[in-house]
């Protein structure tokens, strides 16, 4: 299907704007007025500027207040329209969307606004333009998709049709069933946009949290389903409002709303993700040797070295970290992550055909053939079958003391437990911070790229601010991997900092373990600098709340429990470089992320040398 | 009265916070309970803390999900505020905030209500701690402050009181009055915050949107007048989540929450502003000689220079800008503003008494004195009576070419209207640019020391975002002044740029003019280059809306009008350094900034070399 977008949904000039488009690949555009009547140049410069960059201009928009008014009124707004239209004549659009009067001195009167309606399709139709009436979800009378569908149905023009938007739709509540009962002729236009599900005013809803579909809460899908069925046959438009896209990257935020019409097609097809990834093959950090001694201490041993490049392989059971010495300079953070993929090179393909930057496969002739992509927060994305473990050959005086290093990525494949016992089995989570007017992109690449599920956004009190966070994972995550053959699933958590002073919060590595008190016992003997200080205030809360062990005031053990008796015991690392550890144990089902002790931990790393 | 605040009003550490409010000057705090738990210090030693720091801990906060459950849980719960009491009694503070059960399972009884709440209290009475019962606006069954009454008043225990809180009341629609109905020793606390009046869920709305009183659009004065004739002797305490103060300074904050709990008891005891503005004096630019040029272009004449600094005074009419080589080197830029104060000693007082910094007076003895603060986005505010024109004695060889200079504040005194003629009079407004996360300060400054009234806020598109803006005047500001005899008032504007590419827009001074199209034509012939170029797809759509004359497309000249049928010309000069000039004029009372031709100025900024 054509692709088109509203000028309005990216930030920039008009110029700016039409050559981002194009970029991204899209079709057409809606050009919204602010954007022209902005811009130096004259619409015929810019009917210009689109056609050289094989842009069609689909619709001009919004013609407000037009119908429903008095006689003296409808007049005035005949005239406003006349030079509309030859405006648009001058831009070479020929559809025009009027949007139903909020004014409150409109006329709640629907043959009058069929008859008003009508009037203007004839004096469009004079000059080959063609109206696409829209109920706008706060219209003053008409408000309803099917009431401006009734309405355009009486005045019974063929230059008049309606324009229907899966949000003035789906935030009402409305059932997108009736857009079936429209000949899909007389859908002349169809705008899509996303948004959160928030309980707020619609209008400030739609002028500040729209987003693009697959970002939000709503079944656009379902919308676009509907109105194919009916038989619309032009093109799938994105029209968003959005504060964060203002302030983002032209061609950055283009290149996301590509990607969620690329996804939502993909969708309407009922097509499957091609290769959701069974779990983490690896974590990467920049770092030189053991990170100071902090891998040796949570009990993983140094089982290889790559054949070519100084990167080192850590592993305990199937949690393998890898320490590249690129990058080192900035000290310890997390560069990339390793999948295990059913299918890396239709992985790889999925996340190309969703606009991800493939990288280059920089590699001597004997390694394993790498598939990655980078992801918008700079993340590296590996998909790797077991070959790669190949290239990480164990070294003569390696400082392994657990055996020889493993093949197979899968974490049931006789990984060994660690030396400490209760040890590491394999990668939790990984938290991925997020620069700022990104966070609904990167949502949407995981959702797309990796196939992982978004849970509800959550907001985490910082002492200097807030921190957004929201959690993904791979569908129906087994909480108790191990034995299962499956893989654990992968589990991401998506941090965005909005924090005034310090430093903002750094990612993390969870690491799954089968006793998480046994792990913190062997490290409070032995490596007591390593772990993040709680303060005895949080076990007195804790206490007053659960029944809990003292042992974990003792070791520094921070817990959680859900309603349905699952239970969460978590412990923290302090931060080295730009991350830190995060040790877990997932109980009887528990399939969070123990949130609400993210303020503990926060406060407690800044109060940290 | 005792002033107090609750710890999760500002940013920080529990010990940064109660360093802070002690140092901005509060009686007392409320610990909210999470402040406490991520804090390493134990109990007893934030109890000394605050004791070394002269507070009073007033409240512990909050205990939920308490009353009105079933048996089991009820035991549980019981167990739980013991917990709480013990830390209470360590921590020195003898009241706990108990606020209404939220929980889908709270069982629908008033009387079991009681019952629990009665409980509690005898189990608090042990423990010498008092419980301070308060409805939450989304509380399960309780969630209006006379029905928490009801409940405490059958409970009928010495150590059960209410607590009230003026958000909870005015977010609901509640009339206070009510409170009056309390017996005033039965309101144990009373918690204070205001809030821009939005149509959102009330717990969101609380969580992010909280402000200090006079900075949203409740009337907390009110909530406080009434408990005070109920007779309670409480503190007044702040208690504010904001989303916006959590990122910003922690002394900063507790020193805007203090300056709200003054304004507010002086608003209580009647107090009237004791010396509002008349217009402006001057406004105070960085810079050198005439700003290149542009002074002169505008019409002003040089017609004095300081007697003992590097500042210069050009006027027209009862215009008047210094122009102050120091600071010269950034390029000009907006450094202070002076207003027509009635009576200079009294308002920099007041200013005082509302925590602003006095701005030391450098001066030569022969200078006048000079009254002036600091606002607190950096502009110097300075308070003159007429005697400040006798520190610029014109000099020999002025480049005045309208006489000599004027002397007297008051722009009635005779002005001359400028070498072009339809000339400038004086200064409409200024602009000034705010800093992320103190725009509501910033308001609250303006309105109290001042004496601004706030108009709505309003959102402008800026190609790379959106830039927040409110308006603020003296109360009923004549749009005529010229003749009145009583100063034009003062008008300025606060922005706050939430933008992402890009300069942040820059300040700016708005002159008022007879007949702006004849300074237009002037400046066209003599000083093109000086005006900020209007792309002509704005005159076609506003000759599509108005009937207005051809000429303003040719001068570059904006335009609006009112519901009232007033209308506002205006233009815009190019921006020199990190300032521009606007040339305004009002007629038939127009009261606006023309808001609506913002977004073109904008990106005409942008666009501009």
């Amino acid at each position: 299907m054509r692709k088109s977008i509203a000028t309005v949904s990216v930030s920039g000039t008009l110029t700016e704007k039409l050559a981002a488009v194009a970029a991204a690949g899209f079709d057409g555009v809606e050009i919204f007025e602010n954007d022209l009547l902005a811009c130096p140049l004259p619409p015929e410069e810019i009917r210009a500027r689109a056609a050289d960059l094989g842009l069609t201009i689909d619709l001009y928009q919004p013609f407000r207040d037009f119908e429903c008014v008095p006689r003296a009124r409808l007049r005035a707004n005949l005239e406003r329209a006349e030079h509309k239209f030859r405006l648009m004549e001058r831009l070479g659009a020929d559809l025009l969307l009027v949007c139903s009067n909020v004014s409150p001195e409109t006329i709640a009167d629907d043959g009058l606004a069929a008859e008003h309606l009508r009037l203007l399709a004839e004096r469009a139709a004079e000059h080959g333009i063609r109206i696409a009436y829209e109920a706008l979800a706060w219209g003053r009378h008409v408000n309803e998709y099917l009431h401006a569908w009734h309405i355009v149905r009486q005045a019974d023009h063929p230059n008049l049709g309606t324009c229907l938007d899966s949000f003035h739709i789906l935030s009402r509540g409305s059932d997108p069933l009736g857009i079936e009962a429209i000949p899909g002729e007389k859908i002349f236009f169809l705008q899509l946009a996303d948004a959160p599900l928030l309980a707020m005013d619609v209008l400030q809803w739609s002028r500040h949290h729209r987003c693009f579909p697959g970002q939000g809460g709503f079944d656009v899908a379902r919308v676009v389903r509907h109105a194919l069925n009916a038989g619309y046959a032009g093109p799938l438009s994105l029209e968003v409002f959005n504060d964060h896209f203002r302030q983002a990257g032209t061609a950055r935020t283009a290149r996301d709303g590509m990607r969620s019409l690329i996804a939502l097609e993909r969708q309407l097809q009922g097509a499957v993700h091609p290769s959701v990834p069974a779990g983490f093959a690896f974590a990467e950090l920049s770092g030189t040797g053991s990170l100071g001694g902090v891998l040796p201490a949570l009990g993983f041993t140094r089982t290889g070295r790559h054949r070519g490049k100084p990167v080192e392989l850590w592993s305990q059971g199937a949690a393998r970290l890898l320490v590249n010495e690129a990058g080192a300079g900035q000290g310890p953070g997390l560069l990339a992550i390793g999948l295990d993929s059913p299918d890396p090179g239709r992985a790889v393909e999925h996340a190309e055909s969703l606009l991800s930057p493939v990288l280059p496969r920089e590699r001597a002739p004997q390694d394993a053939m790498l598939h990655a992509v980078a992801a918008p927060d700079g993340t590296e994305i590996f998909f790797c079958d077991d070959g790669w473990l190949a290239d990480f050959p164990p070294e003569d005086g390696s400082s392994s003391d657990d055996g020889s290093p493993r093949g197979g990525g899968s974490p049931s494949a006789g990984g060994s437990p660690g030396h400490g016992g209760g040890g590491i089995t394999h990668i939790d989570h990984v938290a991925l911070a997020q620069p700022p007017h990104y966070f609904d992109e990167a949502m949407l690449f995981y959702r797309g790229v990796l196939g992982l599920q978004p849970q509800e956004s959550l907001e985490v009190p910082d002492p200097y601010g807030l921190v957004r966070s929201r959690a993904m994972s791979t569908p129906s995550t087994p909480s108790t991997p191990q034995g299962t053959g499956e893989g654990p699933g992968v589990r991401m958590v998506l941090n965005l900092a909005q924090v005034g002073a310090g430093q903002p919060p750094p990612q993390h590595v969870a690491l799954a373990c089968t006793d998480v008190l046994a792990v913190a016992r062997r490290l409070r003997a032995e490596h007591p600098e390593l772990l993040l200080p709680i303060p005895a205030n949080y076990y007195d809360d804790l206490e007053a709340r659960h029944d809990v062990p003292p042992e974990l005031r003792e070791l520094g053990v921070l817990y959680d429990r859900d309603e349905r008796g699952g239970a969460f015991l978590h412990l923290y690392t302090v931060t080295v470089g730009r991350v830190f550890f995060e040790l877990v144990q997932r109980v009887d089902g528990y399939d969070g992320y123990g949130a609400v002790n993210a303020p503990i931990r926060l406060a407690a790393q800044h109060a940290a040398p």
